[in-house]
């Protein structure tokens, strides 16, 4: 005899199709939302149709953007000559939020993972490769996670790189700022050695 | 320079509103949705904004249902003089999951708890009292959680209810079935003493 009226089903199981979301969440999460007010429930339910119509992936770099192609792309101030690969449009945040690159920037859309089932077919490489091969390049950092699945994907990009632009690097793996030596990772203390520098 | 398109920006903020979900997950999530076919995620945002528009508490017992009253007040396969008080509509599915109660609910849409400013008049306290007075009834079975403020609220309403209906039952607090009494915490296990019962 329990039954939930439809509407209630049909939200628990389409919250369920959200990552770290299971049916006890998604359960309470629907009545959560059962007993907020009208207006910000529709407000969270139209935002979230609104983001898919109104939000697309640049057409140069792949980011997502209102306008295409994206601000970054067309903003004369960014030095078009230095291109910064990462796996995910936050990514590209996270690096913008350091104010640090002034160059522009190519979106993946994901990283090599062959468990996965996901080759270089399914990421943006083939429009990178066009990129740096229709216009004039100096450097590309590749910025991809340095976890297996984004160490993989940047060996496998310098391999393709490095015969059609004249610097290809690698963003620094060490030690965190504020970290502790004692608690760090063997592979993390052993990069930061191998990534020594002299002192200025 | 770091920014979020607007669109994208007004989703993690909606998002955020949700309980556990603090800025990192709204941005994940975002994140998530934007990479889902387009169909899926309008239909997530579709459902919560119809749960909202075809759900409302039945005037009766305060269920969530699509038709006022609910099926289970309308139902006359039910018992009317068994009536089964529960915070939450959850906590009804919960019950209707066993099968073992065969009247009819109320639901309060919350539990007394004074430190967060919520009394008598914020739950539906009143309706319940209305509903035994117009009615006859021969149980009211308090079924609040078994937490500080469930039994706060089984207290108060015994004390109203009592002048009102011939018996006035609590659920049984013991010991979970399949559980281990040597890791019960000390009240879960006074319960369990204090409710034994002759063995049959």
């Amino acid at each position: 005899m329990a039954y939930y009226p439809e509407p209630v089903a049909r939200l628990i199981e389409a919250l369920q199709k959200l990552p770290g979301i299971g049916p006890k969440t998604a359960q309470r999460l629907t009545f959560f939302l059962l007993k907020r007010p009208p207006e910000e429930v529709t407000a969270l339910g139209e935002a979230i149709v609104r983001v898919k119509a109104q939000i697309v992936n640049c057409s140069v770099c792949f980011n997502v953007t209102e306008e295409d192609p994206c601000r970054i792309c067309t903003d004369p101030a960014r030095d078009g000559k230095s291109l910064c690969v990462v796996e995910e449009p936050n990514d590209l945040l996270a690096l913008e939020r350091t104010g640090l690159h002034r160059g522009r920037y190519h979106v993946l859309l994901g990283a090599l993972s062959p468990l996965d089932g996901i080759g270089p077919e399914d990421l943006r490489v083939r429009e990178l490769l066009a990129r740096v091969e229709t216009q004039p390049v100096d450097e590309v950092i590749l910025a991809t996670n340095p976890n297996v699945e984004g160490e993989a994907t940047a060996i496998y990009l310098a391999k393709l790189l490095r015969p059609l632009v004249g610097r290809v690097t690698r963003i620094a793996r060490g030690l965190p700022v504020g970290g502790d030596l004692e608690y760090a990772d063997e592979v993390t203390l052993g990069k930061s050695l191998e990534g020594r520098k002299e002192m200025g």
